[in-house]
């Protein structure tokens, strides 16, 4: 069976431990070979579509599909379940359904979609949101990585037409349904004592641009008084994301990730960029909260002599899925509990568009994003056998 | 004559701005070929000594030498005067002492010295530290860059033997006089209406690194309450720094590196370490401000379910230049006067052995470290004048 220790190799990262493995980095261009590799090896056939989404076919493709899988992506540094879980649990379930002489009674593939996480671009959902053209293409194309490499050159190095992303209704059309399994990224399913659940909603979820400039100098010869250091003002922007989100029942607001520039130990930056994660149940209390760091921003970087500006680079409303599939999901796993969550996924922005379900494993310590994320094999198990039967069920 | 448009295409960091030349990376290395073919086409011997450092012999090396020069290494996106004016006006002023048919009645010597902002490898003055035998050659050796690389692999591949490293009397013993001419670093010329001053003293300066750790986890499934975020309690420490500083009077405190890991904008940092710049006018008042950001910076990361540990990477006490020598080389150079400085130099390290002196030449803004930093060529040239009227005297 297909499981994760095969792609443990795949891009590893000494440094910050865990994975990174990026939208058509070196390592998810060999996830996505090793991905090929396997489907065809089950007589799938693969195609790549204009977005770069990988779709593996059992049997010929066509309308109204079922359709399972997930992303071969990770955040910098990332866990080994979020994303390939979903991704060689459908192809373990390809195997128990013709195992027990299962053939599909609808079009069926697996997909594998393009840098879910945002790692290297920025924006989360990339290959979905391009198909479901929730990101114009010229936008998406002029994202860059931090060495100032594009989209669009990405695609090209990677042997893909980038003149021809966008939204792609014919790709579109032909998923049916769409049913996502993934490792919990929280503690719901320990709480209940269950190794699978449902999911019920996402969070609506953005992210912003924080960029501070002032003056760089030097920093023994500048007295505190002549400063202008935009480290101070980003500095009282992640508390001020501390403080507004916590007073935000629900709320979450976080900042990972903050350069300055030019980063030497002896220097006052000249301007820091940071990047704010923002969620919240209703897009009114994530609005709120953005619009407060936002004008505590503003007010810290007027105080120092600093100017700010933020700029959104992604936001999605909250998602609720489809309710009817949801509950006949549930039922006929037995009964499993339906939970929230505060991830963003693929899932999520083909919700929009077409019936879609997740399916969650239960997670330990709830750890994501960081080396620590885990599943135990038997629940990992349960949750191969649980979308083997959903699938089994929504492509009789 | 020799000037720094010559190297201006060496370096040049097009993400930052201005320069980016560290220690042993190809731009460092291009200059120090640059200086060699510089020097030997003044008939000058050039020799690398076994802590890196370049010496161009004006005449055969001996003992109580005649020494001028400075450093060719950046700060990252630093400006093109700090360091490389030194080194140019020191072969300027040879042209010039040689054009109007002088010769040394000493040893004398232009010396670049290795990595002196430690833009690299941490420390700064590293080569002049290890001539002077101010760090241990096995902590040196062992210091890293961002990429892992230690100090010992740079050297060796280089072309240097990283075993020789360390105190080197024989080279300490060369230097009878050390006169370096920098960019001056803030405005007290500007204020003065001068274009040439000499140095007075140079504050008690060191470096900390501060590790938080804390638990990565996912940005938007964890709770607000569930958090132990590193980069809230670093947002503290920069903050405890601008405020301990600025209540000593002459402090300085400066957080200009901070590095979140694994720094992705969905992710809770796991741990992020930044670098503490600290000085004043005196060993107890710069100890005390770090004392008071250190216990702060465990306030914070206690509050926040995180640790903390601070390092000290280097520390140097107040310069105070030689009196005599100071007062000789302003009152021959017509009364110019004497400044005090906040920024480090390879001189501040060998005023404990041999008497130093140092030159500045104006900086209309006083911006340094930063690619704004200037001087008028008319200044730049008043202080090749100065110093070579400076080795004229010592030299005669």
């Amino acid at each position: 069976m297909t499981d994760l220790a095969d792609i443990a190799d795949i891009g590893a990262d000494a440094r910050r431990g865990g994975f990174s493995r990026h939208g058509y980095d070196r390592a998810e261009l060999e996830l996505r070979e090793w991905f090929t590799a396997e489907a065809r090896a089950r007589g799938l056939d693969v195609e790549c579509d204009r977005n770069g989404n990988l779709w593996a076919w059992w049997g010929p493709p066509g309308d109204g599909a079922v359709v399972t899988g997930s992303h071969l992506d990770s955040v910098p540094g990332g866990g080994a379940f979020d994303g390939p879980l979903g991704v060689v649990s459908a192809l373990a379930a390809v195997d128990l359904l013709r195992g027990k002489g299962f053939r599909p009674g609808k079009p069926f593939a697996v997909v594998v979609f393009a840098e879910e996480e945002g790692g290297r671009f920025g924006v989360a959902c990339l290959g979905s949101r391009l198909l479901a053209g929730a990101i114009a293409p010229d936008a998406a194309l002029r994202l860059s990585d931090v060495d100032g490499v594009t989209l669009a050159d990405a695609m090209r190095s990677a042997g893909l037409d980038p003149t021809r992303v966008g939204a792609d209704a014919e790709a579109l059309r032909r998923i049916g349904t769409f049913v996502e399994l993934h490792v919990e990224q929280g503690r719901g399913l320990v709480d209940l004592g269950a190794p699978v659940g449902v999911a019920r909603s996402i969070l609506a979820h953005g992210r912003w641009r924080i960029s501070v400039s002032g003056e760089g100098n030097h920093a023994g010869a500048t007295l505190m008084v002549d400063r202008r250091d935009p480290m101070v003002a980003a500095a009282q922007v992640v508390l001020a994301a501390r403080r507004s989100a916590a007073a935000v029942d629900g709320a979450r607001a976080t900042v990972g990730r903050l350069i300055p520039n030019p980063g030497g130990t002896n220097v006052i930056p000249s301007s820091v960029d940071l990047w704010l994660d923002a969620r919240a149940d209703d897009d009114t209390r994530t609005r709120a909260v953005v619009a407060e760091i936002t004008a505590l921003a503003e007010a810290a970087a007027a105080e120092e002599g600093c100017t700010v500006t933020v700029t959104e680079e992604s936001y999605g409303d909250t998602v609720i899925f489809d309710p009817t599939l949801r509950d006949s999901l549930s039922e006929a796993l037995g009964g499993v509990p339906a939970l929230p969550t505060g991830a963003g996924h693929d899932a999520g922005i083909l919700a929009a568009h077409v019936p879609t379900a997740m399916l969650f494993v239960r997670n330990p310590t709830g750890i994501s994003h960081a080396p620590a994320e885990f599943a135990e094999p038997t629940d990992c198990a349960e949750g191969v056998t649980a979308l083997a039967r959903t699938l089994e069920t929504l492509a009789r």
